[in-house]
């Protein structure tokens, strides 16, 4: 921890005065605004070459080097911060060479704000044909052609560096749900090993401009995620990543299993909870004290017509929407809600247009970032637990 | 001709004087603001209960209620001013009834601004099944799910006047091409018969807020369109519609016609060539002296990757763009060319994301739009036919 004077700071209200903060690698810094008493909930900054993430923060899934149907405009316009996008992917299509020429992938995808990519071992591990795992590495065949691809965690690590990313994690692997105590072991121990050489391998890059979160894995079986945590945080990485969760399991267990496993992380460091989730499910992490999500549910389910309300989702086809002249959700600035009716949406869908998923999208997105945002001041203003137990009151599946 | 005191003119740099205009219906004016020397070409000005149109003007086609991927935001900034949506199809979905209830086309859609509807002749006679056309009217298949729907002269008015339409057109009967000069006859005379009918029940509804344009068929007979000049002139339209054009002749034949048909309309009124067209064939149409187009072509090649740029369309998939960091035109002042490199926007077509369908649709639409501003400020600064040649010469069908 260092006093460090900055001249000035992302959040609303706030004047420049002396802050603590944790510096977790060169210039880039996390701090914890406010901690909650009543919860392991916490407000934060994390600051990256490309700027400030506010947490709790979600992440939209930009999986192709895009938020689909997105534009970089319309993400700003929601109040997103930071995005994740795919390694596995991007290796693929158009590869992280042809990415570099163009500039890097903020330069290429428009976008001068954090983004962060994943290490590529989910795809690799749930997408990939004929896989092949050894301690080497993993090979496989590209989903798209066949192509034979090979990925060791210096590989992984090269490529992220190369496509210009904010914040990285290492090759890692991801077991399916349920696994045998064994099994999940087996691919716990591959990525502890892992994790060390590509800790090793960035360090001799010297990016200090650049951070590498570390991933626990342990699937749900808490010995393991103790073993993960304790192997991980020994290697000292800038954050760390609990993964191998919301892969199939009951919702129950994805938020036990996240919060022991993050009871167990250091505080000082950002948290971030893999592929979760529900809006339900992000609320009851945040008490866990996650600071970080992404998932691709508001974007796949805006393309397929489901919408969020603070009363729940809405499968905006359904006839009972075909003369709502309703917005979407009453008193939701976006621009569609100030724009168009149910009954526009519901029309657009029905006819197959890509205007629909547009502004279906468009509106999940900006349902995410306006949760994340009213979590973020309840937690400042000392109400989270009154906030959290409304909003889960209010919330149901659907509407 | 009335001399006529305006306060405001939607065009840049004039200052409000005693003018020329032409009420053509009620408060609606047609006004020419200069008639080009070395050919037809000339501005003007359509006012409508919901704007100004300053012409030459292109609409882009808002099939179902959309302008395919864009938001109303979108077509404001692309300089858009009016399109032209469909009766056929919005009849079928969401129908004409519910876009009553939910307050009419300009509310369903978010859009203010001037609205043309078709008059579904064209979809009836290319889309739907089983046809059966009477001089009563036209019976068919709906292409949805086989319902049986039957449109009348008066129907097809109705529907429109539902819909809350700016400008109007009556059931016609467009004949595929080739078309023997019988079967051109038979559908013309069909079509003056319900053109009379139109007027009629039209004018029963004392809507001096809607204008209503007549439609001039006869296939590629001169004689034919000769004839159908005469007769849906003697009407007395608020403007004159060419169609049964570019539905499959070759392009000479196109503008062939549309300048002979054009050559025969009255000056004092809007002439619409219907279908057209590509930038060329636009170029070549207003130097006949049309004034309104509308045309699937920027919107359906926006979808599939093939954009414009001043020296002819790119085929933004091929392989040349691969590392390809300029914009889609050097120049361009459209969202899409001002954030985005031509390898950023192959990489989503060839990913299949639905934002390159997006950011080519939107570059099209601002080529297009950019297309009809320069004319018009050519032929306002008398240098039209050097503009043109100009443009025709650099234009390549594929660069």
């Amino acid at each position: 921890m260092v006093e460090y004077e900055l001249p000035k700071l992302g959040v609303a209200g706030s004047n420049p005065v002396a802050r603590s903060l944790i510096l977790i690698k060169g210039e880039n810094f996390f701090e914890i605004l406010h901690q909650d008493n009543e919860s392991n909930a916490r407000t934060g900054i994390i600051k990256t070459k490309n700027g400030e993430i506010e947490t709790p923060s979600f992440m939209p899934v930009a999986t192709l080097a895009n938020v689909k149907t997105q534009t970089p405009k319309d993400l700003i316009n929601a109040g997103v911060q930071v995005f994740i996008t795919n390694t596995y992917h991007l290796h693929l299509r158009p590869g992280e060479d042809v990415i570099r020429k163009l500039g890097g992938l903020h330069k290429f995808m428009g976008w001068n704000k954090p983004i962060v990519t994943d290490s590529g071992g989910f795809q690799v591990f749930s997408l990939a044909q004929l896989r092949k795992v050894t301690d080497e590495g993993v090979e496989f065949s590209s989903h798209i052609d066949g192509r034979k691809e090979f990925f060791s965690p210096e590989k992984v690590i090269d490529i992220q560096t190369e496509l210009g990313s904010n914040i990285i994690h290492p090759l890692d692997e991801c077991v399916p749900y349920p696994s045998s105590h064994s099994y999940a072991e087996e691919g716990l121990n591959r990525t502890l090993k892992w994790a060390k050489r590509s800790k090793s391998h960035f360090s001799k890059k010297e990016r200090d401009d650049i951070l590498m979160f570390g991933i626990i894995q342990g699937s749900t079986y808490k010995d393991l995620r103790k073993i993960a945590v304790e192997k991980i945080v020994s290697l000292d990485f800038s954050g760390y990543a609990i993964g191998g969760v919301a892969v199939g399991e009951p919702t129950d267990e994805i938020i036990e299993i996240s919060n022991f496993t993050a009871s167990l992380l250091p505080s000082d460091k950002p948290r971030y909870l893999m592929g979760v989730g529900s809006p339900e499910d992000i609320v009851k992490a945040v008490a866990s004290g996650i600071d970080l999500f992404d998932c691709v549910i508001p974007t796949r389910n805006g393309r397929t017509g489901t919408v969020y309300t603070k009363s729940g989702k809405i499968i905006i086809k359904g006839n009972a929407y075909k003369e709502d002249n309703s917005p979407i959700e009453e008193g939701c600035d976006c621009y569609t809600c100030k724009h168009f009716s149910r009954a526009y949406i519901r029309h657009l869908f029905n006819t197959g247009e890509i205007l629909g998923q547009y502004l279906a999208t468009l509106h999940n997105i900006r349902f995410y970032m306006r949760l994340m945002a009213e979590m973020r001041e309840a937690i400042n203003n000392r109400i989270f637990k009154d906030w959290s137990d409304t909003f889960i009151k209010n919330f149901k599946q659907e509407v």
